[in-house]
């Protein structure tokens, strides 16, 4: 969107690997649903402030139709914490609080807050960058079932 | 973003009139910080779900330089009623609750949480098409100053 022009805060300099268009499939499970597969697309960009802008929306193999979207925020600080905010559009909120390695090319986020749902009680997120491919797993605990993986996928740069 | 296509969900079509990128200038105050002006865009889009996609950006009026950023979704609900969540680039997250009119063409939300928010604690926004003008007030508690008025704009379609 504003992609481009700014110079890159130093704040997050360590994740401008991130910065582009990602496009993939992932696969997604819980022990209540049944298990499918989606195409997705995230974006991440900057406008030259110490924060990345995160947009991500999934779709159908098949039909192309839409499926999930979120977005927010993603603040990194120089001490490897970060902070990422994320609306869903199933309307749920996430802070999400954590560490990054910037050797590693790793993200490590956990909930500090999900709000306004009323079954999900905590979310993990885990964004690793593998042979140059973005790989994600995001867990899930709800009221009846502990901590697991619920979604994972693989993204290449466009 | 996905603009065009699919055939709008009945829940949101009493809120079609938002659809579409709105851009004006706002101003802003409270008491613990000087007043200021601002340049805005706001985009509303959907995809065929029940669900507005929101994305909004302001930036300084001389340089054009950016400030804040906010994404959500709004989902309205046949009953009147309707559930917004916004991320924000300052790092807050919102859950807002309230109602829509639809021949008032006037969006009246109230938080029901604010999330990750050291000083706010409450944050009510109301959108009112005016003479096919969106205006927005948003008003403000927080832990040292009562609910008051914070931002308004106005935006012409673009």
């Amino acid at each position: 969107m504003e992609g481009g022009g700014p110079p890159i805060h130093p704040f997050i300099s360590p994740l401008t690997y991130l910065l582009g268009t990602w496009r993939g499939e992932g696969e997604g499970g819980f022990p209540t649903i049944n298990s499918f597969k989606y195409g997705e697309e995230i974006k991440f960009w900057h406008t030259g402030k110490p924060v990345i802008s995160y947009t991500q929306k999934t779709w159908k193999l098949e039909s192309g139709e839409p499926m999930h979207a979120e977005s927010g925020y993603w603040r990194p600080k120089p001490d490897g914490s970060i902070e990422v905010v994320i609306a869903q559009s199933t309307g749920l909120v996430e802070v999400q609080k954590g560490s990054y390695n910037a050797d590693n090319k790793i993200v490590k986020l956990k909930s500090d807050m999900v709000g306004n749902a009323s079954k999900v009680k905590e979310i993990t997120r885990v964004f690793e960058l593998i042979n140059g491919e973005l790989s994600y797993v995001v867990q899930m605990a709800t009221h009846l079932n502990s901590l697991q993986p619920h979604l994972r996928a693989l993204l290449r740069k466009l």
